[in-house]
C-alpha cells in the first residue's frame, strides 16, 4: 500500500519525539492504517542528537516543507508565532492537512486559522496544544458529543502544578520551588507564561470554544498567577482540609459563560486534588455523563508527541478510508497474540493466614514462603481472636509467579497449624 | 438539511436516556452535525414513562426496525444475546449502521458480528459498552493510537466498585453492602454477573481486543469475584496504605498478553484508589504517553445513553461529509455566548487576613463582611507572629460575587488593624 508522506516543521521536544514514535511504532501504526506513514521532509535548523534524522532530508526552509508538492500532511512544530503562522497558511493554500500543536498560535489567532482551512477543505488538527498527552479534544468533540457541557475545570499546567505540589508536599517556598522546576527543566529561564497563567488560559480558551460552540476569545479570559501563592497559604489550606491547585475553570452559568485561570482551593479528596506534580487534569461536567475526568501527562517529547501521532493517524485514516476510516477494533486486522495463562502471571501478594498459636509457626510458614521463592515486605501478626482462638499473621509479598504462590498456600493450608481458609488477594501498582 | 432517520430497539434504561439527550439537546446536537437527527420508529414492548415517545411510531416487532428501508441508522439497545444478535445481524443485511451497548454479545460472538459489518461496508459502533458514559473506546483506538499500549487496570464494574466502597466506608460486611447495592438499584436480584466478574470479563475482552489489535477471547479472561472479600481484609489493607479494588487487567510482558479481572490492593494515593461508589476508571499506560485515567459514571441511564449519542453523532458525521467529518471546534457553527466578567462570578474564598492585635478587630472583619452578603463557612485565629508581631485570621467563606468580594477586602485592608495586604484564594469544589 503507497505510503502516507509527511513533512515535519521543528525539530525540537515534541518534533523529535514523533520521529522517535513514528520509527518505534511504525509496525503497530501500519496495522492500524493499513498503509506506513513515512517521513518525506524536515525542516530544521540544526538536526537534534535525541532522534535519528539521518534517513530523511533536512532543509533549513520551513516554507520548502508547507510547499512541497510530494507531501500529504505537514506538521507544524516550530512555535512562536510568526513563523509558525505563514507555515500552516502556506501549507493550506498548497491543500496540504496541518497538525500543530501551537496552542498560543490557536488562542490567538485561530479564528484566521481554522477558517482558512475549511475554505480550502483542508483538516486542521490541534489535540497535542491542549493537556499534551490526553486526548481532551477529542473526548470533548466526540466522545461528550451528546453533552451540552456544564463546567470543565482542568489542570492544565504542569510547570504550574508541580511547583504547588512541591510547595505542600517539600515544603518549599515559592522561590525555591520555581528554581527547582527550572533545574528540571520543567520551567522557562523566564517562568511568565507559565507561572502567571498565560500558557494555561490559552489552553482554556480553546476549551471554552470547544465546549460551548463560541468563538475563539484568548482576550477574555481572567487569569492570575501562583507567583503569590505562599507556603502558609498551602499550609492553611491544608489545616482546613483542602489543596491550592491552579486551575482553568469554564462554566455556564444562569448569566452566561465564566472562563478564568487562578489559584483554588479544592477538598482533598476531590480526584483533582490528587494530580501532582507536572501531570495534568481536566474535569469535565456534561448533563448527560454527569463529572468525567481526564488524566496524563501534559507536556513532555513523548506524551505531547502521542497527540500529534494521533492526528496524524486520524487524518490518514479519512483520507484512507473516509466511510469506516476507525477499524471498530483500532487495527484494520487483528493479529494473534501469546496469551499469558494465570500460573504465568507475577503479581505481589496479600495474605490472611490465621493459626493456632504455637511456637515456630511462623518460621514454618516464612521457609514455605522463601522455598517457593517468596520475598517478604510486610508482616503482621495480630491479637488471637477471642471466638475462633485463631492467630491472624497478615503478609504483603514482592512480586511472585502465581503458580509459586498457590503452591506455598497449599502447603500453608495443610500445616496442622493453620486453623481456617487462607485468604489472598493480589497487589497491584499502576 | 434532511434529518438523519433512527431507529430504536430496545426502550429500557438506556434507551429511554437516548430518546431524553435527543429530544433534550437536539439544538446543540444539530448544531454540531449540521443536520438533525430523527427518531423514526421505536421497538418496545411497552411505552416507558421515563421518556416521552408520544411523537414516535412504537411497533413491537424488533426486526422490523432492522429492516425499515426508511431509516439510516439503528441502536440495538434490548440486552441479552439471542434476539439482539438477530437484529444487528438483520440490520446489517439492510445496509444499515449500527451503535451497540451490548458487552456480553459483542464479548462473546463479536468476531462474527463485526465481520458482518464490515462486509457489508457499515460501521458497528459500541462506545456505551465499555464504562458506560467514559469515550474509552475512542480514547484506546484514536486519542492513543500512537501508542504500544503496555498496561490496563480499570474498575469496570459500578455495582462492585459501590459494594467494596461501602464496606471500607460503611464498614460493611459484604452481604449488607450488596443489599444496599440491590435496594439501590445498583445490582440485580441475582448479582452473579456483577459480584462474580463476568461483566468486567465481558468489558476487558473488548478492552484487550482493542488495545492490542488481538481477536476477542472473552473465555481466555481469567476471572475472580469480590464475594469472598471479608470486612476484615479491606481492614487489613487500608491499615497498611491500600484499597481493595476490583481490577480489570491486561498487560503485555515478555511471555505475552495477561487477562485478568481480579479484587486487587492498590495504593490508598494512586489515582485508581480514589474512584469510589458506582464510578469507573481505566488507567492506560503507553508507550509514549506514559499513565493516563479516564474517570466517570460506568452506567445509569443518561451516562450510558451519552456514549450512544456521541456513536450517532461519529456516524452521521461521517455520513454526513467523510473528509471533514469532524468541525475542527466541534460544532458546525459557532455562536457568541454571553461571557460573565469577573465581578460576576460566584465563587466561596479562602481569606488570609493579618492584623494588629487589637480588641474588636474580628468584630469590624465580621461586620465588613457581613454587610457584604458574605457568610463565614469557617473561621481560624491564629497565633502571633513573632517576627511582624501581627495575627493571621483564616476565614473561608461561602459563595460570594466576585465584586461583593472585592469591595470587602479593600475596606478590611484599610482598617488602621490590618498590617499586610489580605491574601486572598478562591475555593470551588467539582
Amino acid at each position: 500500500m503507497k505510503p502516507v508522506k509527511l513533512g515535519i516543521a521543528g525539530l525540537g521536544t515534541v518534533g523529535s519525539g514523533v520521529v522517535n514514535i513514528l520509527q518505534k511504532n511504525c509496525a503497530d501504526i501500519e496495522r492500524r492504517l493499513g498503509r506506513p506513514v513515512q517521513i518525506q521532509q524536515i525542516a530544521a535548523r540544526r538536526a537534534n542528537p535525541l532522534c535519528d534524522t539521518s534517513a530523511y532530508a533536512i532543509t533549513q526552509d520551513v516554507l520548502a516543507v508547507a510547499r512541497n508538492p510530494e507531501l500529504d500532511l505537514v506538521l507544524e512544530l516550530i512555535g512562536g508565532v510568526t513563523t509558525a503562522k505563514e507555515f500552516i497558511l502556506t501549507a493550506i493554500a498548497h491543500g496540504k492537512h496541518v497538525v500543530t500543536a501551537n496552542k498560543a498560535l490557536l488562542a490567538e489567532q485561530g479564528e484566521e486559522l481554522f477558517k482558512a482551512a475549511h475554505q480550502a477543505g483542508v483538516i486542521l488538527a490541534f489535540e497535542a496544544a491542549v493537556a499534551g498527552g490526553i486526548p481532551i479534544i477529542k473526548a470533548l468533540r466526540e466522545g461528550l458529543a451528546a453533552n451540552r457541557i456544564q463546567a470543565l475545570a482542568g489542570i492544565i499546567n504542569g510547570t504550574g502544578n508541580f511547583i504547588l505540589t512541591e510547595m505542600e508536599q517539600g515544603q518549599r517556598s515559592f522561590a525555591e520551588a520555581l528554581k527547582q522546576a527550572q533545574q528540571l527543566g520543567y520551567a522557562e529561564a523566564d517562568p511568565t507564561f507559565d507561572v502567571e497563567g498565560i500558557d494555561a488560559a490559552h489552553k482554556l480558551t480553546l476549551l471554552a470554544a470547544i465546549a460551548f460552540g463560541m468563538p475563539i476569545q484568548f482576550k477574555r479570559v481572567f487569569t492570575e498567577g501562583i507567583s503569590k501563592i505562599t507556603s502558609v497559604d498551602i499550609r492553611n489550606a491544608a489545616e482546613l482540609g483542602y489543596r491550592i491547585k491552579h486551575l482553568g475553570i469554564i462554566r455556564r452559568s444562569a448569566k452566561g459563560i465564566e472562563m478564568r485561570v487562578h489559584p483554588t482551593l479544592i477538598a482533598k479528596e476531590e480526584m483533582l486534588a490528587q494530580v501532582n506534580g507536572v501531570m495534568n487534569a481536566v474535569m469535565v461536567q456534561g448533563d448527560a455523563v454527569g463529572s468525567s475526568l481526564y488524566y496524563g501527562a501534559g507536556a513532555g517529547s513523548l506524551p505531547t508527541a502521542s497527540s500529534v501521532v494521533a492526528d496524524i493517524i486520524d487524518i490518514v485514516r479519512i483520507l484512507e478510508n473516509p466511510q469506516q476510516h476507525v477499524p471498530p477494533l483500532a487495527f484494520s486486522e487483528t493479529e494473534e497474540q501469546a496469551l499469558v495463562t494465570m500460573d504465568e502471571v507475577e503479581t505481589a501478594y496479600y495474605l490472611r493466614i490465621e493459626v493456632h498459636e504455637k511456637t515456630g509457626v511462623l518460621a514454618h510458614i516464612t521457609k514455605i514462603l522463601s522455598e517457593h521463592s517468596i520475598s517478604i515486605e510486610a508482616i503482621r501478626q495480630q491479637a488471637v481472636h477471642r471466638q475462633s482462638g485463631l492467630v491472624p499473621i497478615i503478609i504483603l509479598t514482592q512480586k511472585v509467579l502465581e503458580y509459586e504462590m498457590n503452591a506455598a498456600i497449599a502447603k500453608i493450608q495443610a500445616l496442622p497449624e493453620t486453623g481456617a481458609p487462607v485468604a489472598r488477594i493480589r497487589l497491584e501498582s499502576f
